[in-house]
């Protein structure tokens, strides 16, 4: 079971972008996270898709967040990058060999689904419960105010 | 985010061979679950690495659970097949570009991490409350307990 790794970027992106005033353009976020362009450019777009962020055309566009960070889960984010499917696929094995229970008698998913369904709505919980606004306030935390700072000030700034 | 389709064959397996009061041969319970005898006895052999079944030689050998249903949980089947390595994995974003920041202010794990770290934590306590016991239970429920009882029986008197 695995995460994509654009999943990481994309959050990291999000985070930086609500600390901008102005749009950013898919290129500085590339640079500033030591990111190929293309591959993040490729990450944006499934961020527009999802409603995230939206790029604004010219000289000065860029992509901006299109709600406040408070109002972006984690969730949100992982699935634009990973999708919604679940982990677990039931593919009713209960239906199959000898004793195969008939499917009229299947409507209810099986109990072994419903239990990893379960373990998956706990994952979904918890990362619905995490704003982006939450992962800058821990970056801040962490380094004391001045990882966000800087990224402020470097966006402010150059480009 | 994928789980191995191998996680469905292995609980139902534990829960078959929670039925029997006798090891159960790899092509019984291939047999039993309508699954390919190699593929089955390649999960077998996962499972037995992790603890969770042995093999017992000879003529009415097979497999059987190694301690009581009510002692395994969801989390160590789905462990045993699919590896206990957390779909998210840090790459050390914060590292890179520009604004890095030095390793050495790195050794609490990222704000990002944490929270992907938590959800994950959350999928495995949920697995870790279910056990093999609690699904056998539950199919019984489901099936006004006749799905395990013929189960059982097939066990029994078939091989």
């Amino acid at each position: 079971m695995k995460l994509s790794n654009a999943v990481e970027w994309a959050l990291h992106c999000c985070v930086s972008l609500s600390q901008s005033r102005r749009p950013v353009p898919s290129a500085r976020l590339a640079e500033l996270h030591g990111t190929p362009p293309a591959y993040l450019a490729k990450q944006l777009q499934a961020l527009s898709r999802a409603g995230i962020v939206h790029s604004i055309a010219g000289h000065v566009g860029g992509y901006n967040l299109t709600r406040p960070a408070s109002a972006i889960t984690a969730l949100d984010v992982v699935q634009a990058i990973d999708g919604i499917d679940p982990p677990f696929r039931c593919s009713e094995i209960r239906q199959r060999g000898p004793l195969a229970i008939p499917p009229e008698q299947c409507s209810r998913p099986c109990t072994i689904a419903r239990a990893m369904a379960a373990a998956h709505e706990a994952w979904i919980e918890a990362l619905a419960r995490i704003t982006v606004a939450d992962l800058a306030t821990g970056i801040d935390t962490d380094s004391n105010g001045i990882a966000l700072a800087e990224v402020r000030h470097w966006l402010a700034t150059s480009g």
